[in-house]
């Protein structure tokens, strides 16, 4: 029997991102569905009732939450092709370790920059970069985080490359100007199909977050 | 050679915790070395530069930080005694989602139950409890959340077993009453030496979390 995978996602979310460029990685076939998030559909509810989010992957008939949790099922069941975790556990351990950065401390920050006024998010800009300053130590001189081959580090980081025009416009900073490396790694990183075909182009993501953010604070 | 670890740590830690109750399990000897956390060790600050954090596990010189990626860690070099994760992709990737759900939830509103004043923390109590009962309800009628056996959702949960009558105190509410199975759940585990030799007594746990919220708050 050929595997059924199916997605339940939300074209702009980061964290779906990561779910379909683990997959595309992978060459693996699935069908899309795509949430609205204000009126969520059946199947989410049923297949995510704790935290009703997207991203969910339901591999024939079970499913898979959390963006990262996914990204990994998705390598260890599709082991084969393209591996996106190291097969030591030492390298894995650190691999994670900055995969769980990314999590933990990139999206709030960018929801800050992006939500909050100019007076109120100056400490989130600056803590923002200083993060960005701490992956670019840890990126140095290799091609991607995962050394020579695209890894989980760089699923979890490159879609918020997309809103790199966005922080700097509403953030005031360069990010080329302080993070030269970072920069080159998100173009290095778009080169692959799996990335371009799934990141928006930033001026056209920096329009939508305008227009999202009028809505949000509308509310 | 002979395998060396040690762990950076700080005693009343939770995330601590996990790490010696996963390393109580498997039977591993290794060097325990308490942290001032007002005052960090050199060693601390080489070893976790990026976070700055307890508790790190140092296994023949190399660090690995955050404490479930300690535990998994932990689980996959020795893997031959007491297995902590499920050998089944799907059944990991499930097993991390609760873990991942202790750790993004319950320390945030455990430290809101604890450190705010009465008036404060009414959203937090309901919350905290919402949380313990989607918690009894994925543990059901299983003696450990990894089924027949202890697994990493058990090592990540069971710290705040020592938190429950600090719980009960301030937070105006009975774990019992509401989340039958998940009290008897944290007296179980308490039956393994593994865990009772980590743990705290609730009552003296009680009085060091008051005690530390005065100086805290003094602050």
């Amino acid at each position: 029997m050929a595997d059924e995978v199916i997605l339940l996602d939300f074209w702009p979310s980061p964290f779906g991102m990561r779910a379909r460029i683990a997959l595309a990685e992978k060459g693996i076939e699935y069908e899309y569905k795509e949430e609205n998030l204000s009126d969520k559909s059946p199947l989410l509810l049923k297949m995510n009732p704790v935290k009703k989010q997207i991203p969910v992957l339901i591999h024939n008939g079970k499913p898979v939450c959390e963006s990262l949790i996914i990204v990994r099922y998705i390598d260890e069941v599709w082991k084969c092709i393209s591996p996106l975790l190291p097969s030591d556990s030492y390298q894995r351990a650190h691999a994670m370790f900055w995969a769980d950065y990314v999590d933990k401390k990139i999206y709030s920050l960018a929801r800050q920059v992006w939500l909050s006024s100019v007076e109120e998010h100056e400490a989130a800009n600056d803590e923002l970069m200083g993060c960005f300053k701490q992956l670019e130590g840890e990126l140095g001189d290799k091609a991607y985080f995962g050394n020579d081959t695209f890894g989980i580090v760089d699923v979890a980081l490159i879609p918020f490359y997309s809103w790199f025009y966005m922080f700097e416009q509403c953030g005031n900073m360069s990010i080329e100007a302080e993070c030269p490396k970072l920069v080159a790694w998100g173009k290095r990183c778009m080169e692959k199909e799996s990335v371009s075909k799934t990141l928006p182009d930033q001026h056209k993501f920096y329009d939508l977050l305008m227009d999202l953010k009028k809505k949000i604070l509308a509310k």
